[in-house]
């Protein structure tokens, strides 16, 4: 029943957004797919497992996630927080047993830790639920977004970028690259979610508002929250600057803007 | 409010007895307190994240542990699912930042992860609640003992032995005396349950048999559980054979039976 949880959440489809920017970081540090795989896998479970908290009645309660019921409906809640913990766990697991590169391990899981954590994604999602019913702030929803998931984000293109071999000052430049795309990812869903209908969006829509949410559109309204997605995504491409065989990754942050039309 | 909850159930007191194991490991190979410090932690990270998660109003819904009220009675139960999720992230961030011997953090990451995943940890809890008002069974209750409580014990000695530089045959050694000694505490955790009252345990008494878990005492009776017990920590010792300096695991494994008398 827990594998069966796991995989009903992690392979319910979904853009699969972070594990291709750690690939296309890879590649565009010159390194092979099968170097990235692991990172990739570990970026997707992580990312699965906090959806399928998230979801919790306890938290933001919601029914439906990817076009279908959350894990906690289709399950039972000890289910899925259980699926969502051994989810976490695989995620570290994948990392340290195939990852290719040994001496790239201990690095990965450092990347991977650190942006999950309390000073990332976790850290985010608390901030996230205490500011609910706050007045809306730019910079305070700012500050939620890079922590819960532009963190995320921003490891996915080092982590790629570490499992390529790169040296610092390229790994520097992909976290930068990564932390902008993840807040023009945020802030483009945050706007979808008040101007999109379920089907589309594969959950529930208008729950932002109806959970007194912080988002940007509450804080600084659509027109601006459109500017300030494309601004992201564009200072996303601009890290990138000097890096050959990043046109995947600039591809990449042109896509996460091109959901807005 | 995130790092109070964390620190609240992880200062809550409580034996550290993960932690013991893997130091008393360390020094048992000839390593220092100090290489195994943060194999120490992030066992008892791990172990308290369980904790929390365990005491949830879906899961066991606990409201005492520790001698005080569970991390989601004082803190609600949105702060303590993450504050379990963010506890279960630190203990691979600080096996990842913080060990001396860098050449040691993968091999304990797989440990830890191994044991805390679905064929270790989460896999004996689920098992755990899938059992719930079945036949009491010996094998079916020694078969969730060894994945929920045993799995993270043998790790806790397979770590402290990585940490200090032991080579394979021992580290094999070092497992099979930490399964055993795991699987003799959680024996003596059911006996006490139904023996004890909850001033002396620090958490609620009784519990198990309210729940209709499958237990040792209620698949075999008080006194063969006390054999039981007993037979599994003289295994522990056993394992030990012809390794000097594990003076302090053994008395470990003595600790945990005498808790009976």
């Amino acid at each position: 029943m827990l594998h069966k949880a796991m995989r009903y959440s992690l392979f319910a489809g979904g853009k699969r957004l972070r594990p291709a920017v750690a690939l296309a970081a890879c590649r565009a540090v010159g390194g092979r797919d099968d170097d990235a795989l692991t990172a990739a896998c570990a970026l997707e479970m992580l990312h699965t497992y906090s959806l399928i908290h998230d979801d919790l009645p306890s938290i933001d309660d919601d029914s439906l996630r990817r076009g279908r019921p959350t894990c906690h409906v289709r399950f039972g809640e000890a289910t899925a927080i259980l699926a969502g913990d051994a989810l976490q766990t695989h995620a570290f697991l994948v990392l340290a047993r195939h990852t290719p590169r040994t001496e790239a391990i201990a690095p990965l899981v450092l990347e991977l830790a650190e942006a999950a954590g309390t000073s990332g994604m976790v850290g985010g999602e608390i901030a996230d639920i205490e500011a609910e019913g706050e007045p809306p702030d730019v910079a305070v929803v700012e500050g939620i977004h890079r922590r819960k998931t532009a963190a995320l984000f921003r490891a996915a293109a080092g982590m790629g970028g570490v499992a390529g071999g790169a040296g610092d000052e390229t790994l520097q430049a992909l976290r930068v690259y990564g932390e902008w795309l993840g807040l023009a990812f945020q802030i483009v869903d945050d706007v979808l979610d008040v101007t999109s209908d379920p089907a589309t969006l594969g959950k529930s829509a208008g729950k932002d508002h109806a959970a007194r949410k912080m988002t940007f559109p509450s804080a600084a309204g659509i027109d601006e929250s459109q500017r300030r997605a494309r601004a992201c995504a564009d200072a996303a491409r601009r890290a990138l600057m000097g890096l050959d065989g990043s046109g995947l990754l600039a591809a990449l942050a042109e896509f996460t803007v091109t959901r807005l039309r």
